[in-house]
C-alpha cells in the first residue's frame, strides 16, 4: 500500500493517516451546502446534527449566511486549514476543481456524491479522467464518485443521511446505497447486532476495497466486514488484504453482476466490470471470504459471524427440535450445504433418553417429540447435555422455542424466559455456538431479544439458520489452518521467459522444466536419425510431434504419430515431414519432439491464465469430453498451497476417478497437489505468462505426464516485469 | 379412487362424501374430552368455541357432566347417530377400539392425534397394524395418527387449536404441525393472503395425499395447495391426481427427508420413507408440482401462486429498479433460476428515456437512477410503459418503493400512496403480474398492505421475489402445454413377458422389439456356421457376443469379439467358445448374438426402473465415464410424452454433445425423444419389468442403436399383473 502519511506530509505532519481521517472525521465541510430544505446540501447538515455528530461542521456556499444555525463559509479557500473531510455536493463537472481547492486547504479526504462519471459512457469518462487527474495531482483521498456516502455510526459522522442505524459490530462496504438500506432494514427485521461504519465506494476513482477493508477491519469496533461489490479495480491487492484480515476479522461478501445480464446492470451502475464469475468465486473463497449467493443472507450471516463463536474444526452440528418435520428439513438443509450431523455418544443419547422419554429421537437430529410442550425448560437441559458431547460443535434448535406461551398456554412464558437464561449461561460457559430457528422469530418476544442481545441468532428461516452454521464451520476451519494457506501476495518476478506470443513447444517445455516441474522424458530431435535414436532410447513406444512455428494444429496436417517403435521410427518421421510439407508448404520444420507414450491414466487438464482482475490463476479439471460438456474445472489464485491444491482437486467431478477408476491404479493425490503448487509458483513468478496449458496431463499413480505443453506470453515487452 | 360413498352406505345414504364430511364437518365429537384446562381434551373444545365453530360439539368422557358449557356424552355409543367427525384424544393403545365404536354410530371420519405408532419401531408397528385393521373393517376414514389435526378456517372447524389464522386461498397439507406454524407465521410476516384449510396427515394410516389434494383443490375457496411431505404411501396415485389438479389449481410442495440424515429424521417422525430424491424431484415436477428447495419459500410462493396471474408463455421479466446495485443483484438472481430478462422494444426504451432522463438505464434491467427519489409516481408511469411492451410478462420492482417517505422526506408519502393506486389499477387492467421487492417491506406501510390485499406480493428479499417470478413462469407454461403432457395414469397392463429375474439377451431384445422399438439389426446364431453367415450378411464389421445363462460378465471371460469381418468370423466364434469353456466350464452356450458394429456416435444411457414409490420410471443420461463421475442422468415417470422426453434430454450434460460434437453428425433430438417415449410406453405396460438397461445406446443422426439390452423381471409371479 502506498504510504498515506507521505502524501499528506507536504501540509505538515498530520496526527492521523488520511484514510483514518476520512472514516472517522473530526471535522467536516459540506461543499455545496444549501439553505433549501429540499436539497441534499441541506439534508447533509441536518443528518449530521440529528446523528449527534459532536465535531465542527463547515457549510460552504458562495451565498454565505447561516444554515441550520451554522455559519456558512463563502468558499472552500476560506475554510480553516486541515478539515478532515469534505462532502462534495456539487454536480459532476464542478468536482475536480473543488477537489484541488480542498487539497490546497489541507483537507484530508473527500466524499463525492455526484453521478455521471464512468458509468454513463463517453461524456462521463472524460469527467472521470479529470477527477482522477485531480486526485493524482493533489494526493487528496477520494471516496466515490457516484456514492451514497459514508457513515461512522459510533461518532455520528453520518454523510448518507440514513437515520436510526443501531450501533454494533458490522462494518459495511458497498457499491450501492440501496444495499446499505437493505442490510440495515434486514438487520432490523432480524433484530441483528447493528453497525459500526458504512462506506459506499461508488466508482472507486481512488479509495478501493482493499484499503477500506484494512482500515475498517483494524478498528476495534468492527467485528465483521460485510461487503457488496460489483467489481474490483485491483483484485489481487484485495485478495492479499482479505487473506490477512480474516486471521482476525471475518469478511462476508455479496457480489453483484455475476451473470451476463447482471454485469450489464453493474456496468451502467458503477462502471464496474465484474470478471469471470467462476474465477472470482474461487479466489475470493481461497482468500477466506465468506461468499454469499443470496442478497437476503448478507445481514444475517454478517450478524452471526460478528457475534457467534466459530465451530471447532472437526466438530459437527446437533439439531435439537421439537418437531420431526422441522428436524428433517433442517437435516436436509444442512446436508445441502455439506454440513454433517454429530454422531452423539452413547452417554449423550442415554442422558437424552432419560430426559426426554421413550417417544423422543435421541440420535441426531434430536426430536423431543412433545417433551417440551408443557415445559420449555427441557430444551435448556437438552442443550446442557449436547454441549458436553465432544462431537458437538454447534447446536441448532428448530421449532417454536420462545413461542410456546403463544402456541399452547400463556403460563408457559415464565418457563420459556427461564430456559432462555439457562441457554445464555451455558452458551457463555461453553465454546459451542447456539443458533435458534423459531416459527415465532418474527413476533416480538422478550426472551428472543434477550438471546439476540447476547449474540444468539434467533431466526424464522431454517435456511438462514443453516447458512449461519455453514459460515461458522468454515470460519472455524479457516482460523485453524490459516498457516497452511497462501498469503496471496505475488512473489518477486523471476527473470522473464524470452519471446512473446505462443512459444514453440520445446521452449515451453524447457521453461516449465527450468522451474523444477517434472514433465516426463522428451527429446527434441533435429534430424530423422536423431528421431530413430531417441525412440530406440526409450523403453516404451513413442509419440512423434512436429515442431514448426508455422504449424498450429499438428494432428490435422499429419504432424503427429503415436505408438512409434524403433523399427519404424525413421519411416514415421519421414512420413511426418512429407505430410507437413504437402499440407503446409511454407512450414519450416525445426525438428520433432519424441516422447515415450504414457501408460493409461486419468486425463486431466492443468492450466493457468493471467486473470485481468486477480492476476495469475491456476486451473485444474477433467481433460477430454467432460470439460466440454460439464465444464469441470476449478480455479485458484497462484501461488497456492498444497492444502489449497487438494481442495481444488476435490471440487472437480474428475476427482472421483482418481481413486482407482476401472482398471487404473489410484492417482497419488498428494503428488498431484504438489504438481499444481509448482505450476502455481511458476506462473506467479512469471507475470509475462498469459496462458499455460498442459492438456491433457495423464495421471497414473504418482506420475503426471503432460502430453502437450503450451505457453502464451503477453505481447508486452517482457522486460517490464524484470525487477 | 375407491368409492367413498359405497363405504359409508351401510349406514344409510349420507348427504356428503366421507372426506368432505371430514374436511368440512357439520358436527364434531371430542373423544377423550377433559375438564382439566391443561389437557388437550379441554383445549380442543375451547379452540372450536374460540374459532366460532357454529355446529354441534359433542364432548365424550366416561365422567359425563359438563365441559365449557357443553353436555358430555359418557361414551361413544351414546352419541347421536351420524356425527361427521370424531377427534380422538386418546392414547395409542385405545384408538382402534374407539374407531370401531365411532363407526358403529355412523361417524364418517376420525382424526387421531396420538403418536407412538409406526414411527417408533416394533411396539408401535403392532398398534399401527391394529389401527389399519380397524379402518379396513369399518370403512371409517381416518386422518393420522400422529397428526396435529385439521382446520377448516372458513367454518371454524379448528381441530389443531392454533388461533387467529387469517382466512384466504391457501390450503395446506403437511406431515408436521410445526410446518403449519411456520407457514402461518411466515404468511403473517410476509402479510400473505391467508388460508382456507389445513390437514396434518401424520402417518397416513388411511387418508393420503392424493385424496386430500383432490378434495381441497376442488373446493372453491382454495386458490393454491401447499404441501409438505415426508413420503408418499401411493406415489403414483398422487402423481396422477397432481397432474389433473394443476390444470386448475397450482400445487406447491416442500419435501422433508431428502437427504440421508433427513430421511432418518422423517422415519422416526412419521414412519415415512422418502424414496430416491432425484427420481421424486423429477416425477413431481413432471406432474406440474412447483417444488421448493427451501422451507422459507413455502408461504411466499404459495401466496403468490394463489393471487398472481401466471406469466404468458414466451414473455420475459422486466426489472424496474431505483438503484443499480439491486438491479444487478435481481438480474443475477433471475439468471440463477433460468429466467430471462425482456428485450424491451425501441419504442419502450424511447418512452422510458423521455420519462426517466439521461442518467437512467432504459434497457432491461431498467434503473431509474434517482428519477423517483423526489417523485415515486414515476414508478407507476414506468410500469405503465413496461406493461404495454408485448415482450414483458412480469414486472419486478426492486429498491425501496413504499419507503421513500421514510428514507427521504415524509412529504413523499402522498405520492407513494397515489403511485400504489395507479399500479393496482394498471395491474387489474393488464395480465402482467407485478412483484415488488422493497427494503421497507418489513416495516408496516399502508400502501404496501393495499398492494398486498390486491394480490401484489411486496417482499424484502430479492430472492423471494425472483422465486415467485420463476413459479409464475412455470405456471404459465404448464397451463399452455398441459395437453402435451402425460396424465401419469398407468395404461392397462400388456400380456406379461414370461420369465423372472434376468432375461437372456435374445429374449430381452425380442421383448423390446415386440413393443415396436427399433434396436437395429441383430441375429441369434446357434452354430459357428450361422455366425459366419450372419456376419457375411451385414455390410459392416460385426460384434459377436456369447449367449449363456451361466455367463454374467461376457467380456471378462472372452465372450465378446468386436470388429469381426466375414473372413475371420469362424475363427473368432471358435475362439469365443474356447475361451468361455475354459473360463466357465459349467457354461451352456446357447448361441451368439451377431450385430453390425454401430458407427461412431454419442454414447447414451437409456433405462427404466420400477420405483417403489412412483412405479415405472425412465432414465436417460450419458453412457460411459460421465455418468460415473457426474451422475449425469435424468428421470421421468412412464408413460411420458415427447415434450417431456425433450425436457428430460435437455436436463443432462450429455445433451450438449448432441448437436454435432467434434466430428460426429448431430443427433436427431426428436427421434431420440420418440425413442424415450416408446421405452416409457413399454415399461408402463409391463409392470413386471423391474429393470431395463440399454447401455450404451449409440446415437448418431436419427439412429439409436443399443449395444446391450438387459431386462430384469420382478421375481413375483408375473401373472399378478395380467388383467
Amino acid at each position: 500500500m502506498t504510504s498515506i502519511d507521505e502524501r499528506t506530509s507536504v501540509f505538515g505532519p498530520p496526527a492521523r493517516a488520511a484514510l483514518t481521517r476520512l472514516l472517522d472525521p473530526h471535522s467536516i465541510a459540506i461543499v455545496g451546502a444549501s439553505a433549501n430544505p429540499a436539497k441534499r446540501g441541506f439534508h447533509a447538515i441536518r443528518a449530521l446534527q440529528q446523528a449527534g455528530y459532536a465535531h465542527p461542521i463547515h457549510p460552504v456556499n458562495p451565498a454565505a449566511g447561516q444554515i441550520l444555525g451554522l455559519d456558512v463559509c463563502a468558499s472552500i479557500d476560506r475554510l480553516p486549514y486541515g478539515v478532515d473531510v469534505a462532502l462534495i455536493v456539487l454536480p459532476a463537472a464542478a468536482v475536480a476543481d473543488a477537489l484541488r481547492r480542498c487539497a490546497a486547504v489541507g483537507i484530508g479526504g473527500a466524499v463525492v456524491l455526484a453521478n455521471g462519471f464512468g458509468e454513463i459512457g463517453d461524456v462521463g469518462a472524460e469527467l472521470a479522467a479529470e477527477l482522477a487527474a485531480a486526485v493524482a495531482e493533489t494526493g487528496i483521498r477520494v471516496i466515490g464518485p457516484n456514492t451514497s456516502g459514508l457513515i461512522n455510526v459510533t461518532s455520528g459522522a453520518n454523510l448518507v443521511g440514513l437515520q436510526d442505524i443501531p450501533q454494533g459490530p458490522i462494518s459495511v462496504i458497498t457499491q450501492s446505497g440501496n444495499m446499505l438500506l437493505s442490510v440495515v432494514n434486514d438487520n432490523r427485521a432480524f433484530r441483528g447486532p447493528g453497525f459500526h461504519a458504512y462506506v459506499g465506494l461508488g466508482n472507486q476513482v481512488d479509495v478501493r476495497y482493499d484499503e477500506c477493508l484494512n482500515e475498517l477491519a483494524r478498528h476495534p469496533s468492527t467485528g465483521v466486514v460485510a461487503i457488496h461489490s460489483e467489481g474490483f479495480v485491483d483484485g489481487r491487492s484485495f485478495l492479499a488484504a482479505a487473506a490477512d484480515v480474516v486471521r482476525d476479522t471475518p469478511i462476508v461478501m455479496l457480489r453483484g453482476g455475476r451473470s451476463e445480464v447482471g454485469r450489464r446492470a453493474a456496468l451502467s451502475h458503477t462502471g464496474s466490470i465484474a470478471g469471470h464469475d467462476a474465477v472470482a468465486t474461487a479466489v475470493l473463497r481461497q482468500a477466506g471470504v465468506e461468499l454469499l449467493d443470496r442478497p437476503d443472507e448478507l445481514a444475517v450471516v454478517a450478524g452471526a459471524l460478528a457475534t457467534c463463536a466459530p465451530i471447532v474444526p472437526g466438530r459437527k452440528v446437533a439439531i435439537l427440535s421439537d418437531g420431526g418435520g422441522h428436524a428433517a428439513l433442517a437435516a436436509d438443509a444442512l446436508a445441502a450445504v455439506g454440513i454433517e450431523l454429530a454422531e452423539l455418544s452413547e452417554r449423550t443419547q442415554l442422558r437424552l433418553r432419560q430426559l426426554l422419554g421413550s417417544a423422543a429421537a435421541v440420535a441426531d437430529p434430536v426430536d423431543v417429540a412433545g417433551a417440551t410442550d408443557t415445559d420449555p425448560m427441557v430444551f435448556a437441559h437438552a442443550f446442557d447435555i449436547l454441549v458436553r458431547d465432544p462431537e458437538v460443535g454447534l447446536v441448532l434448535i428448530v421449532g417454536l422455542f420462545g413461542g410456546y406461551h403463544l402456541r399452547f398456554d400463556p403460563s408457559l412464558r415464565e418457563s420459556e424466559d427461564a430456559a432462555a437464561e439457562v441457554l445464555l449461561a451455558l452458551n457463555a460457559e461453553h465454546a459451542v455456538p447456539l443458533v435458534i430457528q423459531s416459527c415465532y422469530a418474527d413476533v416480538e418476544i422478550a426472551n428472543h431479544d434477550r438471546l439476540r442481545s447476547h449474540g444468539v441468532p434467533v431466526l424464522s428461516s431454517i435456511n438462514h439458520a443453516v447458512r449461519i452454521a455453514a459460515a461458522l464451520e468454515r470460519r472455524g476451519r479457516r482460523l485453524a489452518d490459516t498457516a497452511r494457506r497462501s498469503s496471496l501476495a505475488l512473489p518477486p518476478a523471476a527473470p522473464p521467459i524470452h519471446g512473446s506470443g505462443l512459444l514453440d513447444e520445446p521452449a515451453a517445455r524447457r521453461a516449465v522444466e527450468a522451474a523444477g516441474i517434472e514433465i516426463g522424458a522428451w527429446t527434441l530431435a533435429r534430424e530423422v536419425a536423431d528421431v530413430v535414436a531417441a525412440v530406440a532410447g526409450y523403453e516404451r513406444p513413442c509419440a512423434l510431434k512436429v515442431v514448426s512455428q508455422q504449424v498450429v494444429h499438428k494432428s490435422d496436417v499429419g504432424g503427429v504419430r503415436l505408438g512409434v517403435v524403433a523399427a519404424d521410427a525413421g519411416e514415421h518421421a519421414e512420413a511426418i515431414i512429407d505430410a507437413v510439407c504437402t499440407n503446409v508448404p511454407e512450414a519450416r520444420i525445426d525438428g520433432m519432439i519424441v516422447t515415450p507414450m504414457a501408460a493409461a491414466g486419468v486425463e486431466l487438464l492443468v492450466g493457468a491464465t493471467h486473470d485481468p482482475d486477480f492476476g495469475p490463476v491456476v486451473a485444474f479439471g477433467s481433460g477430454g469430453v467432460m470439460v466440454e460438456a460439464v465444464r469441470d474445472v476449478a480455479f485458484r489464485a497462484a501461488p497456492l498451497t498444497e492444502l489449497e491444491a487438494g481442495e481444488m482437486i476435490d471440487e472437480t467431478f474428475v476427482s472421483r476417478l482418481l481413486d482407482g477408476h476401472r482398471h487404473l491404479p489410484p492417482v497419488d493425490r498428494g503428488q498431484l497437489a504438489r504438481f499444481l503448487v509448482r505450476i502455481g509458483d511458476f506462473v506467479a513468478a512469471h507475470p509475462e505468462i498469459s496462458e499455460l496449458d498442459l492438456n491433457p496431463v495423464i495421471a497414473r499413480g504418482s506420475e503426471m505426464v503432460p502430453v502437450d505443453v503450451r505457453i502464451v506470453l503477453s505481447e508486452k515487452i517482457t522486460g517490464d516485469h524484470d525487477e
